[in-house]
């Protein structure tokens, strides 16, 4: 399989997943689904069954909510990976106060160096008015900065509106 | 007239509802204009006086903030009808506690069944940073998955950004 | 040099800044960057900071956080203008209680007369929750319709997202 890298950002509720996993299906499986987030609240829980519903047999589900380099690294060579989500990665990495900058750097360099169909999920959350608390504001700089790079290194950039793709590169 | 369901997403003052008006305008009058706001608001009283001043004479308003399927009942028949907005609506059944899901679906079935240009505004409300309130985000997650069901049965998708129409679909 | 106005519009490090000042420095400096933005708060001065580092000689900064005709008449005929943001401004003569239309009108008079090529970059806000606040949202609704006001008069449109452009004007 050839190596390309897919970015699918969006908004709330804008069809991302089923777009990503689209692309993810057109590929012979093992599909493998990199979950980045914790299922310890219950609302979070509810959406990641949601998600797994929908998934079919093929899929090979992994948790991994900071180290998406080991989870490529891991993940069995060749095989299509599905990132979901690259805002919750950020938003867990920062909550628990890693590095933030030297971790999207590692991310980076390892997309850089992407050997396999990758799909990754993402969350624009720029469009809003300005939020009231810092850590949002923070949060919200951090998530641009992270997904202007990602979109840089992709080969691909889609970003859903109501279900519909808008290709953006 | 021919049945043809259009769809004029987009943000806060992205110049929908003017979109939305010069389509209905093409066709001949009389137009009906389904309002989903409840006036009694003075904030949004204002807001519907506004879009009042806009339009001419030709357009024939009927409120209704719950029941947009018997407000398209109603509508003489192959006059063209705007819905301005599913966003209020949307919000107006959730405030009222009616069955959300029920209504949704409901409301989808009518569409499929269109017989007559029909416009439908809405806002696209899901790319900000995620609300602290647990009714915002609930309210976020229905507004965009219903946006998308609308935009799969819809002919016509058009975002507005700045007044300027973006073709999706 | 030939009046060309160009309006980027986008979110939070959508790349706004850049796309704007790659456009200005393909003309013959010198720039003039018009910085909108009040340096009192820390982390405003931070991001100005940032933007300057990103700056090459040719670049001529003037801070005018509230006349921005004035700016436009001051600056050396015909010199490429970069006008960052739109947005702070508006945010600047809301909080100073000035009058908001009357400027607005007077900044639309002014850019009709464009005799340059000039740059101004902008923020979308309006497209997330409704915002709980009264203030919040008259500035979403004032910043929504100075943005398609200035999208009228633009000779370009520009949407960025993750640093890719859209055009839609």
């Amino acid at each position: 399989m050839t190596a390309f890298l897919t970015l699918v950002i969006g908004g709330a509720r804008s069809g991302k997943s089923q777009a990503a996993e689209q692309r993810i299906c057109a590929h012979a499986p093992p599909w493998i689904y990199v979950a980045t987030a914790e299922t310890g609240d219950a609302e979070m829980a509810e959406r990641v069954a949601l998600h797994r519903t929908r998934r079919d047999e093929g899929w090979v589900t992994c948790e991994e909510p900071f180290d998406l380099v080991e989870a490529l690294d891991d993940a069995p060579q060749g095989a299509p990976v599905l990132v979901d989500s690259l805002t919750i990665w950020l938003s867990n990495i920062m909550l628990a106060e890693h590095d933030v900058v030297g971790e999207c750097d590692r991310l980076i360099a390892r997309l850089e160096a992407n050997d396999r169909p990758l799909v990754i999920v993402s969350d624009e959350v720029g469009l809003g008015i300005v939020p009231d608390n810092a850590l949002a504001r923070r949060f919200r700089d951090h998530a641009g900065v992270l997904n202007q790079r990602v979109a840089e290194v992709a080969d691909e950039v889609v970003m859903m509106i109501a279900g519909l793709p808008m290709k953006l590169k």
